[in-house]
């Protein structure tokens, strides 16, 4: 069912020409005639009108505009499956009573550190290790990751903590070498309407952690889970990170209104990034546990043992004896609103 | 301490001009000729130095912009008052390790319905009484509250519960009346930067709550504040209640990140409004309990009896046995993070 | 018409409750039932249902969502009034062919200074002179303006030049003394929600520019100007002086979007400030021939001889001279746009 | 040179860590102890600090800020290159007296409709043909363009009317197709961080047309020029087409402040998207020619002869006849700036 509005003086040739149009379609018009305007509900499955149709039928004579009942998102909507997806990684699943955490440096700098940090987080109790091997810097001049050395690293770093590899796909032309080393790919925040790289992680069976983009809204990221759902992919993880505003005093504002939004749109499990969401360490504990208390399926949390010598995003980063009285306090809040962590 | 970069091709004769500017004002300049820009380090008090004058410098011949390394607040910083500051108003104390929770109807809309709303928040653990008797509404044709009449039956609340009344000023000639009824004085969003409004409660001895405006940064949030407390009164509770993003599936971007941004740059109490922040219903309990864990000093929340007969925002009002499984949910969160409610 | 969306589960029982409450106001339901969703289209002068009352009934047990279709603005909306709006002030007309450009100094400081503006600015064609006697500042540090001097000093420049007086009104309390010296009255853009002032100067016969808030819609300017006019004053002209977004590299976002749509919507004069807009001087001249070509009536100029000495927004004044230049540009794209100045 | 300013309580053991760390990089520290914060000049090519380097600055204890003086882009910037850089296309020039506008349908749907289309474009005065063989969609059951074959149809369009084509690049591996046909190859908003796209059109010797994206500051547009500049390729045109804000009643809100500030801190030319920006086809007008007084080198505007049978994007298109008008109305404003067109 979408509703299209006339504008006042909308003549009877205009509305017969729309309803002309409807019909061709296979839509039924059932035109409400108010005092001030007229309105054309149309019926039938109004879900399969494209934006393009919808944008069509906005540009034709008469119309003021167009309200859509309907998401445009399917496969991702509650509507198409009521009860939550649960996504299973290795032992842990996704999306169930138990909050998952995972931990790590922002790119992968050299073996032993990343070693060392794997330990650390798995000791606190995080359950995937993140890093990323190719990194998207507003730079040109900065740090762009090992390549598949990193991936080699984070691979070590499995073997050696049992915790899956979660790492950022950013080239569909990487495809192969990132399927051949990650348990989950991350597409990142600048690349959530990249639709091509979407696709391509669509065509295969990996889990994907999809970031929200910094003026994406709620919808749009819907709009781009169902790009790789379209494909076939149904291990869609949504993850909140922070959205662009008016406000300097945090890198971004990370929206935690997202996870009670997306709960109730999707059925998908929703994770959050306090890291990159608020930008300054001393930010990430109070905002994780907001994330938790706010109903979040898990968290992805920057661990670095010296931000101050990190070769990306040290000012965010938490050193691993903070990120241990974090994961303490995060225990908490998770038994307080009834999951486990 | 203030930073003045000159222009790649400042001449000599501005930057003697400039310095002895300066120098005028009692300022030392601390010049450094960088490899690409000249520099001059402004010593002295130069919190001292208004924005006015500020802006004056920054329109001087030379000069391409002008970094401020004091915050524009004094008074409402952490840098003049380290401690957190508690404030008492009856038996309560906001501030302190017990999160309070004022709750209440949008507007007062009659005497029954209100010392109703009043006995069951209170049963549910309520400590403040909140309710508009002078309205801020959008649309001339929209209710506009009952005046001193609901401040009256507002009064009657308290009298018949023990609980202190929050209500709000919108207008400087109200300022008596308000005087006579109210516990603590809302400042609402639309009117955080009414300058003559906050200078008019600033003069008196009644606690503040100050609402952010929907598109103030944190900075102007304390800046209004600030306003306040330049007239002597230091009894000034900031909240958060949603500012404007680009984000449509909420009717505001509630934006947690500022209570611990606050908490680092004030010493003042913050509370969280979550009704108007997310602005429906199904959003206020997620939203509140992750205030909490966020490190919030207390809530303000709607709570209406039959919503559908509200007459102001119905949409965002929890009924009373919503409102009461909340307060439960909210005990359990504050106890994990080390308070009580 | 307005339209609500039932949630897919909606029971029957639910609808006819809905229904019932829309036939006791007065309304018909057209209910469409839809392969996904069933709709209501309400029947009947919608214009009336008060947002509390849509309100009311997006918070029915079943209902999804409420799409409104009638603009909540009535008096300030083209369906209301088809032909644009003038205004007459002394000898000139807002709203006609002829573009009028006022000029003068963001706040008043003294007499000589004030009225050397008004002369240098009426040679290079202002028609109207401005200047702030009371200024809201974001700092209670700053200079708040010279009160009934500076208004007495603004009435001596309109003696010395036939320039009408713009000047703003902060305080409902002001009223009688701005009523005195004032030809326009200004709503500044802190108090476009300051909605005892807009009903204030509503019922006075006093021509108001009324500035668009910071983070004002559209549609909420809009609504303020229907504050004014629902107590009878129509004398509205709205004013675009710059949003805020995340962009940093200006002061604000001046949004000249805003001169077309308001211009479809509504039939009142809309003017452009942009001094205010971009926040610095070099942007002034760029805009506000950019303003003019996307159809302003008017434009609001802040200039000050000595930008560097200004008590207040110095950075974003014009010199006379530069002002001089500009107004012989604005002139030839007035014309290249089929107006004059 | 950077500004590090140092927390209020910050050891002299803090202080001459950072000292050592920053003489360790080869620069000179200038310490200026202020009444109250002490704050570190850095002398030396402080351009070579990566933000990496400067964000590990920034978690070094004891430091609260760090202000960048430099800004991070630098082939890109006036400082670099004083002079406007101008682009040779064919026999036309990009970013000298003449503007040009590049005119199409948003999407190539068949041959004779885009012949149709190039030929009435030219006709009204049109330089540049544009089309979308292939398209980024926000679904995925939208029409995403018909690949080389669209390519095909728009080198058939030069050949008929001699007008250079501009089309989109969405993926890498589409750049060998992409160089065969294209003579501007766009860069669309959402893959303006799309930084391996970014390097591999800089790693060619073709022009490029960068578009904003819909979150990205003015900085973040230049560091994104800066990626292609950075591999050799210094033919980059920038272009304004929309931001994204909380306002609704344009799809977006276009930001003409951003041709001056471009202007200001870049060599490179400044066209803008109108048709994109609004995203209805009745403000592209006013705001064409607002674009062309605030100074920008050409505009992209889309024209299609159905708009309501046009595949994508037929709201914001349009007609023939429109344009035609438009330019017309276009060459006086372009007369009015001491341009031509």
């Amino acid at each position: 069912m979408d509703i299209i509005v006339l504008r006042p003086g909308a003549t009877a040739k205009e509305l017969r020409y729309i309803v002309k149009k409807l019909e061709n379609k296979g839509f039924k018009a059932n035109i409400s005639k108010g005092t001030e305007r007229t309105v054309i509900g149309v019926i039938g499955d109004t879900s399969k009108i494209t934006e393009d149709e919808s944008n069509a039928f906005a540009s034709m004579a008469g119309v003021e505009e167009i309200h859509r009942i309907i998401q445009p998102f399917k496969l991702a909507s509650r509507d198409f499956k009521s009860g939550d997806t649960t996504i299973r990684i290795g032992k842990h699943t996704i999306g169930g009573k138990r909050i998952h955490v995972t931990a790590g440096p922002c790119a992968v700098e050299n073996l032993p550190t990343l070693l060392n940090i794997a330990m650390e987080v798995k000791k606190a109790g995080a359950t995937f290790i993140r890093g990323g091997a190719f990194k998207p810097r507003t730079s040109p001049y900065s740090f762009q990751g090992l390549g598949e050395e990193g991936l080699k690293f984070l691979a070590e770093a499995r073997e050696k903590t049992g915790m899956p590899v979660v790492t950022e796909l950013m080239d569909p032309r990487d495809i192969d070498v990132i399927l051949k080393y990650a348990d989950v790919i991350q597409i990142g925040t600048r690349n959530m309407q990249n639709f091509r790289l979407l696709s391509e992680v669509g065509s295969h069976d990996k889990p994907i952690v999809l970031k929200r983009g910094l003026s994406a809204t709620i919808k749009d990221l819907l709009m781009a889970a169902e790009y790789i759902m379209a494909q076939g992919n149904n291990k869609v993880i949504l993850c909140e990170r922070g959205i662009r505003t008016f406000e300097t005093a945090t890198r971004n504002t990370l929206d935690l209104n997202a996870i009670p939004v997306l709960k109730k749109l999707s059925h998908l499990p929703v994770v959050v990034d306090p890291s990159h969401g608020a930008g300054k360490w001393d930010l990430v504990a109070p905002m994780a546990k907001a994330a938790i208390a706010a109903g979040a399926d898990g968290l992805m949390i920057e661990v670095h043992p010296k931000p101050e010598e990190a070769l990306s995003d040290g000012e965010q980063s938490l050193k691993p004896d903070k990120f241990k009285t974090l994961m303490k306090e995060l225990k908490a809040v998770a038994k307080a609103v009834g999951r486990t962590l």
